[in-house]
């Protein structure tokens, strides 16, 4: 979901941006209109997520599973080794792909708890190699609803993050990181962008065949403008920056978000929970994804399409885990959790548990 | 530039797709709603292109030269050389890339000619090592304004072509192509979406450390559904693609261009040749971005100024040449060029040819 006030600027905007005459999308990347969407979004990000000038931001295409194989073909620069946290779907996808191109493995991975990722894995520093290039974790993981509440102490090795599924919801230290990258589309804008955030001191490594698109030293020398920039994409972000900044920041986010989990996991954790089952470790919790079952599966697939059938979408869980996912992202209000809350109340009453039959 | 009509749809559709009560930009990539989208604009472009079962499409994140890696990384499948041909900027750059991957050498170049570049190379079949895997053409050179009216005889070699700057500006054979990329940001939609035509049996030879997201057999086995796709590109391509259908296809869009480069053309050979010139070898001329001179360079710097005030943006030729290029691109109407030749009727007027004075 994107902010509504952002979409309607976008609207307004379409055919002619700042009176240019053009559509952002008709803009020429190196034109005076362009280089001006472009530093508003990054000032609006530095401003918004406290981003020193230690840090550049790289904005590039693709979804974050680019950065599966950019992230070591940039950063395995002195030891040709990394360590994955394996905490779910997405951080094993970037393991498995990072194997290509150097000396990768699983420090840690919850993929034994019962049910599998139902918790982040419990990591201390002598669980990484003191010669690791870098430590790589998911933040949030969106599909089985756990995020990492205490980061992992990796000592001097660089710690990456995906935060795909979880930027922008809450403040965050960001000289906890060597390099956080998120895929636009979930709390920032259309898919096909991905925004990086990296030290200065991790650039201008990069192995000789990596792609020059994907070379974060060349991205960074040309300060993201380059042939087939997603521009759009960047306007987009730029917007939604601005609009988080002018609602309060991120310390606003957060309070919105806690808000809005606060009322649906208070639900599960109370009156909901003779019927609705949290598979989640509660130290673990998501505030952006609440995974949870009704009595049995089939009743799981009933409620995924009687909500759609209300207006309420994209609540099946992940094909791998079936359930129940609620995505609460930064543009989802609270309104839309209340009219959740109330169709699980309701579902109850449709559906009783029919392991409680007599 | 797009398509009027494209962007107000867009514009229309914006904050509610197909009563889907969302935005395209709000679709997960696995609703049915997108890959209805996804299936809508292969489906459009096959029937433009009249592109067989034979090729698979692919819809690619980031700009043409993320290509530029891409496709020595696919196509260095056999003996790991291929031949260029360098006709301009560009294939400059997809050669230097593709360096990176494997024994690739310049077979043809213009860079000789005078002016470098203003016309394509002259090659023929003994120009290209027999065990090349591919020979690369750009078929039409934005910067240079040529383009490849006879294509190279590469026998059983598969000819790769950019037509970023040309795609559907015309009807061409497809199957004289091994595989046809084009940027998205010219005649199709907004950056950071490139499709990619290739001939199936060019699949699956890419090398082992191929990043997944631009090995060609994952993309087709998946059909172009994959994480962080750039949905909101492909949906103003398919917008795109049948607007051009709707008007009549390649055969109608080759007729305007045709009628727009011929006024400009016409003008430059005939009365306007006292005062521009026009580099480029007559055989060799470009229908969609036509480049000229005015008496000197201080004027041309005028030239481009004096335009932009009266609403004529984009002239200046690229920096590395200077002069003017005029980019007559499919949803350029003819009434722009007709306000251009006019501008430059004016301009001759105005600003008198300084070497005769007298």
């Amino acid at each position: 979901m994107l902010p509504l006030e952002v979409l309607e600027r976008a609207q307004a905007e379409m055919l002619d941006y700042g009176n240019s005459g053009m559509s952002v999308m008709e803009l020429s990347h190196t034109s005076p209109e362009f280089i001006g969407i472009l530093k508003g979004a990054e000032d609006a990000l530095r401003k918004l997520m406290g981003i020193s000038g230690n840090y550049k931001i790289l904005f590039m295409p693709g979804g974050a599973s680019v950065q599966f194989s950019a992230i070591p073909m940039n950063l395995l620069s002195s030891h040709r080794c990394a360590d994955y946290v394996v905490s779910g779907r997405l951080s094993k996808k970037a393991c498995d792909e990072a194997k290509k191109f150097g000396d990768i493995v699983i420090a840690a991975s919850s993929g034994g708890a019962s049910p599998p990722y139902s918790a982040v894995p419990n990591v201390k520093r002598s669980d990484f190699r003191p010669d690791a290039d870098y430590v790589h974790i998911c933040y949030n993981n969106m599909v089985y609803g756990t995020k990492f509440h205490d980061l992992p102490d990796t000592g001097s090795i660089p710690l990456v993050a995906d935060m795909t599924s979880c930027i922008c919801s809450e403040p965050i230290d960001i000289t906890k990181f060597g390099l956080i990258y998120a895929g636009a589309d979930v709390n920032i804008g259309p898919a096909g962008l991905t925004i990086v955030i990296v030290r200065n001191d991790l650039l201008g490594g990069a192995r000789k065949d990596t792609p020059k698109v994907l070379d974060y030293k060349t991205l960074a020398d040309c300060e993201s403008v380059y042939e087939g920039c997603p521009a759009w994409g960047i306007y987009l972000a730029k917007l939604t920056f601005e609009w988080m900044l002018s609602i309060g920041g991120l310390e606003e986010m957060k309070r919105r978000n806690e808000r809005k989990a606060s009322l649906l996991y208070d639900y599960l954790d109370g009156q909901g929970q003779s019927y609705y089952t949290s598979p989640v470790d509660k130290k673990c919790r998501s505030m952006m994804n609440i995974v949870f079952h009704t009595p049995d599966g089939e009743l799981d697939k009933i409620f995924v399409e009687e909500a759609e059938k209300v207006g309420l979408v994209n609540l099946g869980g992940h094909a791998s885990v079936g359930g129940i996912c609620a995505s609460l992202y930064n543009s989802m209000p609270y309104e839309g959790v209340e009219r959740l809350v109330k169709f699980m109340k309701d579902f109850v009453k449709e559906y009783p548990n029919p392991k409680m039959k007599d």
